[in-house]
């Protein structure tokens, strides 16, 4: 995949920050001397029994925004579904798409006949969006051809609460292979800086009990598979 | 436009609700006595105050449902970007996209070449995409392909509130044509069932105070004129 | 307990629109026309399947309103830390709280002696709040003094799937006595009129598996033994 | 006020994120590069544009999380009212309140005689509490005698966009004092670390134009004035 997501900022301390915050609901003096009096141990051992005993509310005041380029307007579309999080999305309205840049599925480029016409396809589209362009049509309706696959950039801030829900739901074997790659570039991000916040997360099969109907079949053994 | 907006459900007697929980925070008596108080005028009287004061918090306690038949997934896209709301939208992923049906901007329309290479081009994608599946993509990554302006069906819930919200943003003349369109249909359904609720409603020039940098030069006189 | 639970609006038809809303994602028609197809008999055994996969998404379509009168302060705010949820609730700031109304607890209400010095600090605060407002001091700050048991009113607004999520957290023996008890009568007024959107509803122990570190000890058998 | 409010954390580079998120929508470049490019000049520039144009989604990027100690439970109760945040608050069902620890209105200190009647009956509730304790009645259920103006913590976080309406509405002379004061010093804590995303913020006496059907008779002229 040649999309790229970065870590643009995150809450600093965080992990000690919802260690703490979770702890005051039960004591009797401040979050600062909270804080102070939880070492990274103390911390994972904490969080590690919030996540197990699923009181995620703490986990809410740790947020993370991630810059994403290149991932598809499918992909996208699938994303701002999760409405506990903000956006900020390049327009197709204003900015111009000046060249042909669509992500190519794996199932398409395994298959060469497939990856030509895919790439005819998308070449052609352009060509009729910028045709449409220069007889008069406003960029916004021009790129009504542009195919699903087109490329998009955006900033999306979630809380950790929200990403363990979105990982669980997105790194699922059922969900689309494009945003499983997104999710799981996120939750590697995540878990370079706040690991205790973030182990495990993932699909039911490696942080509890499948209830899918219809399961996948091929359960993940451990986030460490999933993430490879 | 060829699409579909029914109402499918609302909140029964939403005014006389809406009013009563509003009047509440100021009673001391309950909510079900405060509306067999209420008739339709002194209703419409209150509400009208609410508005004008910004207080629109109890308009939350009544809801709207939608069937959306026949908007594009350029317009999908942007709905959705509206949080506080519930959708159930039809998936691409699942249902096979069986003929070309596609959404026609009508600055495309209104140009003979503009719309031949329109038609032209959304049926060769379709074609494409149905070639690839003959190859073995799944449905999924086929629709890559799929152009932008690609039709979609969807149920949408909002409640009052978050309606007004949503028709202050989409039915400014600076919205895409389509969302304007469909946020049209959908306040005509609204006023129809709970006039009180949503008179006016709409952009900050019919309600308010335009805060644009770059306004339209041509604000909408009066609710009755944008609906036309 | 005193208290009052009205279902002040539903959603006509909730059952069928959840339903429907839940087949267009993987359906080439209308809203309307999956409605058309639902007997009761078919809605309710897809509205099983939803739950039982955890696809609470379409029960957002679905809205129910209550007036809630005589619950304390401590239950309102318990009640209103749930953010998926509509609230209207009485003003101390403006409304006279012109007799002492407090909700007397069972635990305290079954000791002679504790229930006798219960309602005579109550008579004492209120007296003391009436004594601040004759010197002068606002109602907003002379009910500082007024006992947290102090009665309330509000009107609450939730769709059903945040219902199911207010009734996993709120029906558990380890949530307090009288937030049980306002669940409890809101399940049951869900219950007769839409009992395929709540059946089973309520704790891990009802619905699945209980995951708290220090469990109750005497988990529930069935909704029905817990509605009792 | 004898409160104390602290900033725990709040997103790195606040401004500069925001800035670069807003301009993505319009540029055709990363939001990396976006950073990059944004001196401290051109990134107040633009965020003073968003604001006057009321484009305020990009704020929701930037995060700020507050131990708040000492507020009554009457402010926490207004707080918590604010949905699109996260709390953890202390809990009263398992915390035992030692002391009387009672937030005092200024209205009651003013006038000798109201703050000797108020301080007694603060006492005697809390010596009730003991009893009520003593006599086996559980701490969840012994606080219902607990005076409304008891003391609380809790650890807030709200994104930027959230914080502005929060200070719009609780920085209006007619929101209640407790409240005022506590918005008062969380705006200051802002904009120690992120003035551009914050100037001005406050009621719309000074952001502009207040819609309140009876206004307060003495606006703001300035958020200094308010700050003050």
């Amino acid at each position: 995949m040649s999309n790229e997501v970065k870590l643009l900022a995150h809450t600093p301390d965080a992990e000690r920050i919802v260690a703490a915050a979770a702890r005051l609901c039960y004591s009797d003096t401040t979050a600062c001397a909270l804080m102070d009096g939880l070492d990274s141990q103390k911390t994972a051992a904490f969080l590690a029994h919030l996540r197990e005993s699923g009181h995620f509310s703490p986990f809410e005041h740790a947020t993370f925004s991630f810059a994403v380029d290149g991932i598809s307007r499918v992909c996208s579309h699938q994303l701002v579904r999760h409405r506990l999080a903000s956006y900020s999305q390049q327009s197709q309205r204003y900015v111009l798409m000046g060249e042909p840049r669509t992500v190519l599925p794996p199932s398409v480029a395994a298959h060469e006949g497939a990856r030509s016409l895919f790439e005819e396809t998308v070449r052609r589209s352009h060509e009729a969006y910028e045709a449409l362009i220069a007889l008069g049509v406003p960029r916004e309706d021009a790129r009504y051809l542009l195919p699903h696959g087109w490329e998009t950039r955006l900033v999306v801030t979630m809380n950790a609460r929200e990403l363990h829900h979105f990982f669980s739901l997105r790194l699922c074997r059922r969900a689309q292979w494009e945003i499983q790659d997104l999710a799981r570039k996120m939750l590697r991000l995540c878990r370079n800086v706040a690991p205790a916040l973030f182990s495990p997360a993932g699909p039911a099969c490696v942080t509890g009990h499948c209830l899918e109907a219809h399961p996948c079949g091929s359960p993940f053994s451990s986030v460490e598979e999933l993430l490879l």
